[in-house]
């Protein structure tokens, strides 16, 4: 009998760039467990099929993921990590080819988007968006074709044990994605936190004004602010803030316990350890 | 000769909800331009090729269209105006079918989304996502079925001289898109306004609640705040906030010159009348 190795959901294939992010985050010892949607990532925590989930929230170029607040609203899990990642595409062919024979790229289409000066660059290259990088990398190891490339992770060309004809394509270095980890139970940080929580307000001005002062009088740094449709109540919202400071901090609870006296709905999602890269650019 | 027929450009096709939201703000007399994008409709408009632009901003289900905060920055526009809209679906057909003979219902997948309670009643019914609501009653006419039928709005099936087979069919009856007017001159609505501006912080803690201050401390009631990535700083963000008041009101201008003391960027992307619809409810 094994171990009980630890299982952590992810959305897309063997290779993506949240896979990525789950080895970083666990290590290698951990068992990456692909996922066809975010829907389903929850799913799959909720259910216990897997210990944790491994979701992106934000992109540094392209902005929040809005169905994955959703989705933390909707189900009963808890924040318990996060996780910084720098995205670097490598343009991936099959074993023999070079950058010299390929007639077309195949990528999800941000990732296409995101190396257009590149493949400008290689003049007379066309294009064709697929629903998604690593599984790019899959489709032009079937078709065998050294006319071929994909865009993906340099991760994900050694997982299909394909060529890396170019590193770094990206046209801005700048892409970084947080992840945010999902599991069924909260921790309780204690040292260097932050915690993410969600509330609605009544439709009244300066609402939202007095929700923030809450953190402004306790020095307590907003790191992010988003808000999403309160569905059935148009033009209000739910409000997703995260802050430095974990829940166990006494000046936290007192904020929170501020923020509920007018707040019409508060949940914390979570508070975990904060995940401080040194988001150095390297070039190309 | 005639006169000179207003021009404002729309995404989508002929019979688009946006298309409806022209007709509602300038009324029949104008001429609504189908563009394929919505970088086609600021284009148009930048180039002179339409006087106006119509573009969702906010719908009270899904959110923002985060496009359209991107395209406004990118664009040198002004926003002349804002209008709601109740979205209503119809289940459409050609003429002489009947809602017992369908068996296939196609339309945009937030639209099917959107019907899933109605479409679940109807039994055995297969749904088929395509790009476009009012495109879907245009692909049903063009096959000449009556065993397919389309989602899309009264106005769609008019236009496509189609039979509306069952109206309001939508889950959540409060389902609301606020539209902006964009051109390019900026106006100066005198009393009963809303002006949307952009702007971008320090990175220092505080600096968003410092910002929200310049409005709240005299009294001027915020109705939207938006963020997006500031490209190439990772985790900075540039600010949308809606108000009400005009640019020409000097309180307003006194609370935009304060924030210009300490925002690194600051832009007025319009004031223009406020759009006060009654947002009733109706049942299906």
């Amino acid at each position: 009998m094994s171990e009980k190795i630890t299982r952590v959901a992810f959305q897309g294939e063997h290779g993506a760039y949240s896979e990525e992010a789950v080895i970083e985050h666990f290590g290698e010892t951990v068992e990456p467990v692909p996922c066809e949607s975010f829907d389903a990532v929850f799913q799959s925590v909720q259910e216990g099929n897997c210990d944790y989930g491994m979701i992106p929230i934000e992109n540094s170029l392209t902005g929040s993921i809005h169905r994955n607040y959703d989705l933390l609203l909707q189900f009963p899990l808890s924040v318990v990590g996060e996780q910084y990642l720098r995205i670097s595409h490598c343009l991936i062919g099959v074993p023999g080819t070079s950058l010299e024979r390929i007639k077309k790229v195949i990528s999800h289409p941000q990732a296409l988007a995101q190396c257009q000066q590149f493949l400008a660059s290689l003049q007379g290259i066309a294009t064709e968006p697929v629903y998604d990088t690593a599984g790019s990398v899959k489709m032009v190891k079937d078709t065998g074709s050294a006319e071929i490339a994909a865009i993906a992770s340099q991760r994900a060309a050694q997982i299909y044990e394909m060529a890396i004809l170019a590193k770094g394509i990206e046209d801005n270095p700048a892409n970084f994605t947080r992840f945010q980890v999902i599991a069924r139970e909260p921790v309780s940080p204690s040292d260097d936190a932050k915690t993410s929580i969600v509330f609605s307000l009544n439709n009244r001005p300066g609402e939202l004004y007095r929700a923030m002062s809450v953190f402004a009088l306790r020095n307590i740094d907003l790191t992010k602010i988003e808000s999403r449709p309160l569905i059935g109540k148009p033009w209000e919202y739910f409000f997703y803030i995260d802050f430095v400071g974990s829940i166990e901090d006494p000046v936290t609870q007192r904020a929170l316990a501020n923020l509920e006296e007018f707040s019409t709905f508060m949940r914390v999602l979570g508070s975990y350890p904060r995940h401080r890269p040194q988001p150095k650019i390297e070039s190309g």
